[in-house]
């Protein structure tokens, strides 16, 4: 039997009974025996990390008025465990400043109180809560809780969770703790199942899944430093003031021997949706008035997380370095022609929807093979000065106009250690002087831009290893630094779909180190993240010739004895739009407006795009715009027509409130209903506004089924007659709809109808075909009187 | 009598004869005789640029065609006049590469077509015209056209273009040009009553205003440098990819000798007024197809000049040397304690509302006294890139993160010569090889940022004098270079009102030179320019001491039995913006939704600003807006309350378009008529989407007849009743309102009554005295029923 409590520690003890020990829970304020239970403590993170951790916390906390014990768990047999074990507690090492004999004392009582189970069954687990029970009942202690560490497989996670739940609980008014290491989930629903099993076995508070990024010295400082220079960043911590966040982590080392776990998980899920993003909320948190408030932390971090903007495919440039396929043939005896997609290589472009970060971009990188080991995240402040005097007269800490940046230097790099780095003209940190000390002059050495001394450098007083911190803080119950299941589920939401969407992608290949060049350099533009330089190509062989817009001519040709523009879908888009500006220019100079009716749908999204981004010359401050149909849902529905006419185009150009025209689908609290004669009001508008209700440009569609705006085959309304705006049903849902008539749509001065997608092949044939027959196709119904006609397809819907 | 054509070039003649000639009339491209009279002969800028340019004009035409004699006038009398011309003739020289013995005989001939006149009366100018007639005729010559040069102070334009026009045009079938040197006005006012006159002289075609930075070659280049390169510059020319364009006009020199002009003008009028201006809109415009069409050019020009965003007193920063007072005091004879407010030194920020430029600084410096004499256009592009490597690998041809820019580089400065300057990463930059060549190399010359090799550099192939280009424009009719009335109005329209309102700014004294360190940096923030350091105190005396809004405390105080909040203005309306978010994140929180009634009226516009740029949580997407009372006018109408709301509020923040809920004053394009029931429109969706009618925050103001929303005294709606909203009359213009009643606002959950100013002082002391009078004073009526009100004076108002 093992000593629960070394005798040279007593006296400090009854000097520590009279404190009142911090802790979350009533429990933990009462001194008692706490068990740490190591799953996997012959493993290498056990190894390298986990022991030392624990030898740690055992220096720091034993003299404070718990016991310890702690065990090692493994599925060996005893004696084989026990020798592994032992093995894995050789390199246990004190602080430099501990004497050599104090030193070799500790470590000597933390070795006797260590020990080895075999846990495999049931019954091992029933045995293991026996012996703790014992141990405290013979020492006459009471028992204060259980901390169980997963450093284990995470496929085994259940298994163990079904048998600590069960049969290795502590007794009443003991706490119980569970500490899992990622991967937690390879995805959103892989992620969501395994919590919802860990759910039915432990108490969210019971839980501490660690993220050991949270715990590097660097990042563990952003928020405290955020608090700690509130005064300084208030003003500045936003989007009037930052230029971007850059967070990065960048390796040397390549994927060799751990292909069978990287081809499953990539660069992406391996460190950017864990660790990266981990820091990304950190940093665009909203700071809680008490830091040190777990629950509001974790809260802030939560509604971070849902602020971040949905990942595109555009959002994302990934590589490969090119020795990995080879490994991974090698490693997991793949065939010859065998070429992974794994990206070991990631550059991503977040954007944080909040007031605070609209428009900043945030810039996460993480790559294997990369030319130097380093991480850090930067936040760059814009430049708003203009400094009269000459450059070379500039001074690192008046000068406003040199780079303004803050650095959390995670480590590694050119620095080789943790930093805190603020540019001088910026201004002088607080930092707590317990914890960091300003760094001496290395002259010569630039980092960011600037030399060392133009910026306030700190270090860690003591470099600390990230799991001592995170062990410390899960003994003193503070879970900010942790991963909640809804945080976890919150990141897997975001990152799932980019993942889905790159599951096919060829990554760029790239030589690895310094032979890199400026291949993985990458640059953003309307939210679309690319490589700067084009694909180099004999690093990959193209993936077969696909024609090119500019193989073929624009057509001049007729359709339906209109004028039909064909194109590829880039350049058809691209073609509207210079002539729908064409119009808008023409109609504001003769009658000083521009009355433009649109289409809802997806294809009109690339024209407003197109439109928003390359057409400064719009008079969008003299342009009506009203809407070609609706369907009967409220304004804010996201099914709504001007939902995504708001989305893709009125966010972004400057159409005067009382220009925009939504169709009145939603009047009194009603959707439709014939009484509240919506379709009279929007006709009303029209006549009032619109000369001769004769619209400047009239944009439509094309269905499969040959409808246009929500004019569908057979509808009683609206195909002819007098009226100008009817009420009409839909086939599909939402089945009420609101729509110009086609005599009203013929009134135009111009109609646009834009087609495209190999869907649509089918019915453009038959409607190349078919006569004036607007029952059956509502489509061969529009003929502008004394307006134009111009048909716009790409090549997809018109070659059929 | 001299003669008219010289014989050495007789041959070349014969060549010329078979060309076309270009020229802007049809006159022109008829050889004939061209008379050019300098007034101002003898003076500095006839000497020291003008003869020069005229002899050069006389190289580069006089073997195409025309024929010409120079007339020099002035008011002297002619011996005396004869011999000052022939000494600001001495120093014509010819191009480098010209033999000594043609230049000799070439300027033999300039000169013997040189001759002085007195030109004082009237009579002389009849005189000069019978002159110039006889001559042509005794040649047996066509008179082509005459070419009049007013090198004179601007007070004696219109005398002289009253003798022009009644005595001294040629006859018909010739032309008449005049050319104007600035000062052309002092202000809006002076510059349209000049253009008057002169316009009752000359036909706008016949005038070319003189910008001679129009002429300088990198400022020349601009609109060619943006034609010849469209496609690189397409994609990039806009506020996507454009940071910040700098236009700087730095010297060393000061005003001293010269401080009677710059007394009356200082370096707004001097500098930006015109040759900042000018070149702001060649970068702005949008460009012509056609950029030697010199109307369309003009057209665009004007149309850069309109989009000027107005310019308000925090748009600028002004300086002033420290000996330039003592100057004044000694040059004009000035009392000892005379302290001019002449600026000396100009900083100013501009916005170019288009949506090719919004938001993109345009940053306007010019000064004397300076460190350096420079003058530049510097196009600073965006960073949009990651660059994957470490710094210290970068490569300036290759790497998207080392700065990229475009710069015209006007003269003097490191370079010495006019330079274009375009950095590698952009683009290699198509440039007509007749002009310019590129530069050799400087190792380490560096400029804005980056050493010189980082740049395409080109300099001149042949420097030439910025008056020698305008004179052949001229002579070529080509009118692009030149500043039209319209422009030159235009000009003045946008810089009047910011002069006027510096008329009393007391300038930041600077040392001069090295010296002025970094005093006179500046940045910009929220649209507004401030000095990037503190005024230090040893350079100018304080204004006397004003309280500030710290030496106060806010009040804890009543105000007619309701809570009173009484501050300094700024610490005021912070208070009510934190008020009004932590109302609305309750109101989110346990309703979903916030529902928040503005007035209209000035004393908000402070409140919408401090809400737009320090409340990031501001639940915004879940705020509805409403408004407390509306103007009978449409919503667009300036006068709008709706537009201020837009302008100041709404554009900046994320209010959904159906969460924005303007007053019906104009249904069926009807302005609050009765029969259109618009107050029963508004009544009926306030029901429908406020619970109860109650919304949770109204905003009030306080007029200084005691009126409050629109309800004025005596009104006969809306002081009690039933009615929600109701129509009412002010006493002032518009005087139709539309407004909240007060039983409506009495519902509401919280009101906040915001009253500011000196004006209001007598009313709040009236207000505070009387009881429950809603008809006398309806502010008095304000009294929620179950709801907080809170009154938020400034000391001001409440201080009386």
């Amino acid at each position: 039997m093992k000593h629960l409590r070394h005798p040279g520690i007593w006296k400090m003890l009854t000097v520590t009974m009279c404190m009142v020990l911090l802790g979350c829970l009533q429990a933990h304020k009462l001194q008692g025996h706490v068990s740490i239970i190591l799953l996997g403590a012959t493993g290498d993170l056990a190894k390298k990390y986990l022991w030392q951790g624990l030898f740690q916390l055992y220096l720091d906390e034993a003299g404070k008025g718990h016991s310890f014990s702690f065990h090692g768990a493994a599925l060996m047999a005893p004696k084989q465990g026990q020798e592994l074990m032992a093995k894995a507690q050789e390199s246990l090492s004190c602080p430099k400043d501990m004497a050599p004999g104090d030193c070799a004392e500790l470590k000597d009582q933390f070795l006797r109180l260590s020990q080895y189970h075999q846990l495999k069954t049931i019954e091992d687990y029933q045995a293991l809560s026996r012996d703790i029970e014992a141990q405290v009942q013979h020492e006459g202690l009471r028992e204060a809780g259980r901390i169980f560490y997963f450093s284990v497989p995470s496929f085994t996670y259940t298994d163990i969770a079904r048998n600590i739940n069960s049969s290795c609980r502590p007794g009443p008014g003991a706490w119980l703790r569970v500490v899992l290491e990622k991967p937690f989930g390879h995805d959103h629903l892989s992620a969501e199942q395994l919590a919802t099993e860990l759910g039915s076995f432990f108490q969210e508070e019971e839980m501490y899944r660690i993220d050991h990024y949270l715990g590097k010295q660097a990042v563990a400082q952003i928020l405290s430093f955020r608090d700690q220079n509130r005064q300084a960043l208030e003003g500045i911590w936003n989007r009037h003031h930052v230029e971007r966040v850059e967070i990065i982590m960048k390796e040397t080392v390549d994927a060799a021997g751990r292909t069978g776990f990287y081809e499953e998980y990539g660069v992406i899920r391996d460190i950017l949706q864990n660790h990266l993003t981990e820091i990304l909320t950190l940093v665009a948190m909203e700071l809680p008035h008490n830091v040190s408030d777990s629950t509001a932390v974790l809260q802030q971090k939560l509604q971070a997380f849902q602020a971040l903007r949905v990942l595109q495919r555009g959002s994302a440039v990934v590589g490969q370095y090119q020795a990995y396929s080879e490994q991974v043939r090698t490693e997991q005896q793949k065939p010859d022609g065998f070429r992974s997609l794994t990206p070991t290589f990631a550059g991503i472009l977040v954007h944080v929807d909040s007031l605070r970060w609209e428009g900043v971009p945030f810039i996460l990188m993480s790559g294997k093979a990369m030319d130097e080991r380093v991480g850090y995240v930067r936040i760059l402040f814009k430049n708003r000065a203009y400094c009269a005097q000459n450059e070379k007269h500039w001074d690192p800490v008046q000068s406003q106009c040199l780079p303004r940046q803050i650095i959390f230097y995670i480590g590694h790099g050119e620095l080789g250690s943790p930093a805190m780095l603020v540019s001088r003209s910026l201004f002088k940190p607080s930092l707590s002087p317990q914890s960091w000390k300003e760094m001496e002059a290395r002259p010569g050495l630039r980092l960011f831009g600037r030399p060392l001394s133009d910026y306030y450098a700190y270090s860690p007083v003591q470099e600390q290893e990230a799991y001592s911190i995170l062990l410390s803080h899960i003994f003193h119950c503070q879970k900010g630094s942790f991963i909640t299941t809804e945080n976890l589920l919150a990141s897997w939401v975001f990152w799932t779909p980019l993942l889905d969407s790159l599951a096919h992608e060829v990554p760029r290949l790239y030589p690895g180190g310094a032979e890199n060049g400026h291949l993985l350099d990458f640059e953003f533009s309307g939210g679309q993240l690319s490589f700067s330089q084009p694909q180099p190509e004999q690093l990959v062989p193209g993936p077969g010739t696909t024609p090119m817009p500019s193989d073929f001519q624009v057509l001049g040709a007729k359709f339906r004895e209109s004028p039909l523009v064909a194109a590829w879908p880039e350049e058809l888009i691209s073609k509207l739009a210079n002539d729908i500006e064409a119009t808008a220019v023409r109609a504001v100079r003769r009658f000083g407006q521009f009355h433009l009716a649109l289409s809802g749908g997806s294809s009109p999204i690339a024209l407003f795009q197109q439109l928003v981004m390359g057409h400064y010359g719009f008079p969008w401050a003299h342009t009506h715009v009203w809407l070609v149909d609706e369907r009967c849902v409220p304004l804010s529905d996201p099914e709504s027509n001007f939902q995504g006419l708001q989305a893709h185009l009125l966010q972004h150009v400057r159409v005067p409130y009382y220009n925009i025209h939504p169709m009145p689908v939603h009047l009194h609290q009603r959707l439709c209903a014939e009484e509240d004669q919506g379709a009279q009001v929007y006709a009303r508008e029209i006549s009032a506004l619109v000369a001769n209700s004769s619209f400047d440009l009239v944009l439509l569609g094309m269905g499969t089924d040959g409808h246009t705006a929500s004019l569908f085959p057979q509808s009683p309304t609206g195909l002819d007659g007098e009226q100008l705006v009817v009420l009409t049903r839909s086939p599909s849902r939402p089945h009420h709809r609101m729509s110009l008539s086609l005599p009203l749509i013929n009134r135009a001065r111009k109609v646009a109808v834009l087609v495209m997608g190999r869907m649509k092949r089918e019915i453009t044939l038959l409607v190349s075909r078919v006569g004036h027959e607007p029952k059956k196709w509502p489509i061969s119904g529009v003929l502008p009187s004394s307006g134009q006609l111009v048909w716009y397809m790409d090549y997809e819907a018109f070659l059929g």
